[in-house]
């Protein structure tokens, strides 16, 4: 599997690390990529500390074709997203007027106050992201978007964005799922990855109801070849002694 | 707030980052490790690829007391992470006995087979780390625990090896949910921070049922400044016109 068009996913907060908050961004961001043919490299979860949101995004974008970010662009003292990515990119953070616009909007007349505007405060040169749930935008500079942490917010500030993107062929999955334990597979699915070097196959198994059993997953850009892999792993584990329990593409 | 003993947490793994499968290991980890006074500061997700995991082994080892990685330790050709561990620290993958003889124990007699074995051949100088559904151990390189991918398993290595770590005091957390956004507590919250420099305060914002609302969230190793604190900010939230929906320490 190869794809010319990568990126890298930055989740921020604290809250995230110390187990308090169950992310469920990076899932959301890593199936959309999938269908733009973007292929995600890596994630970092980061605490809120400007140095390592600094050093983290310009590491990501100096190394990916798109890098984003989640969490901290609210408008209490934890919220230091904006201002890490303006110092990132050695660029000024500006009071936006289309951003204090869509503020003024969102909130009842008088309701405005600094804390609000503070969400206004955005890297010079930023193109925004729209926030139709609570007002204040997201922002892209280059290659490096800038997104809420609340997942209904951050979902469709993503998707709002998807226009922006470009990405090669879109990346195909087929899985096959079998009550056969991983060891009892191995050894075939090795052989069928060496016939099949062009498809990714993944092998992850699972532990439900007190029972082992595995999924194994093929990704490629080739429907063809993916179907014809899809009946070679069916095959496979029928001659293993298996059952086949759910496949689909 | 302030921590000597420090963690991070790789996860290996294509499923995670194509979405195909939501991690729930990060949070489990990040609660523990909060209750063993150990502060998790950074963690990755990286693909199975064998230098980016050799690489994230090394800087991750040398820059944090503690590294814990989940992923890739079973039987198939995309399990890599052994033999990745074993050329990070510069060590010979090895045919572990005492894991053989725990693979023995798990499969029936004449069921043992080449890919089974497979799953003892761990770094030299390893520690093994129990594995009481599947068998196949997890294992520790001086400061490096590598587990499996498949939760429930994980739960139960990570439990195994709780009593190898060493912590400072425990963080203690507490928390003020309230109805009013951030925008309407950030300067008081922000004065609420400048006032207990000591204690780390978070706002969480979260969006239920069409409504916004945000979580205060408090830590540090003190209880009597903790209570102290969280009484202030039930006061702010009212001050504000503002209802507390729910606290606890």
């Amino acid at each position: 599997m190869s794809s010319d068009s990568t990126a890298s996913v930055i989740i921020i907060g604290n809250e995230i690390l110390s187990g308090r908050t169950q992310d469920s961004n990076l899932a959301f961001i890593g199936k959309h990529l999938d269908l733009l043919g973007i292929r995600l490299v890596e994630a970092r979860i980061i605490p809120d500390v400007e140095q390592i949101i600094i050093d983290t995004v310009n590491t990501f974008r100096n190394t990916y074709n798109y890098v984003f970010t989640t969490g901290g662009i609210g408008p209490t003292h934890d919220d230091i997203t904006a201002q890490s990515i303006a110092k990132a990119f050695g660029v000024q953070l500006e009071r936006n007027p289309d951003a204090v616009v869509r503020l003024k909007k969102y909130y009842d007349p008088g309701r405005i106050n600094e804390a609000r505007l503070k969400m206004a405060d955005i890297p010079a040169g930023a193109v925004l992201i729209d926030n139709p749930i609570s007002g204040a935008p997201g922002f892209q500079v280059e290659n490096v978007f800038v997104m809420a942490g609340v997942p209904a917010i951050m979902q469709l500030m993503f998707e709002s964005i998807e226009d922006r993107l470009t990405g090669s062929a879109p990346i195909l999955t087929a899985s096959v799922a079998t009550n056969l334990g991983e060891s009892a597979i191995a050894e075939d699915l090795g052989k069928l990855q060496q016939a099949y070097p062009d498809i990714n196959i993944g092998s992850y198994p699972y532990f439900k109801k007190g029972k082992l059993g595995v999924n194994v997953v093929m990704r490629t850009t080739d429907s063809e070849r993916l179907n014809e892999l899809r009946g070679q792993v069916c095959k496979m584990v029928l001659r293993s002694g298996g059952k086949v329990l759910d496949e689909h593409t």
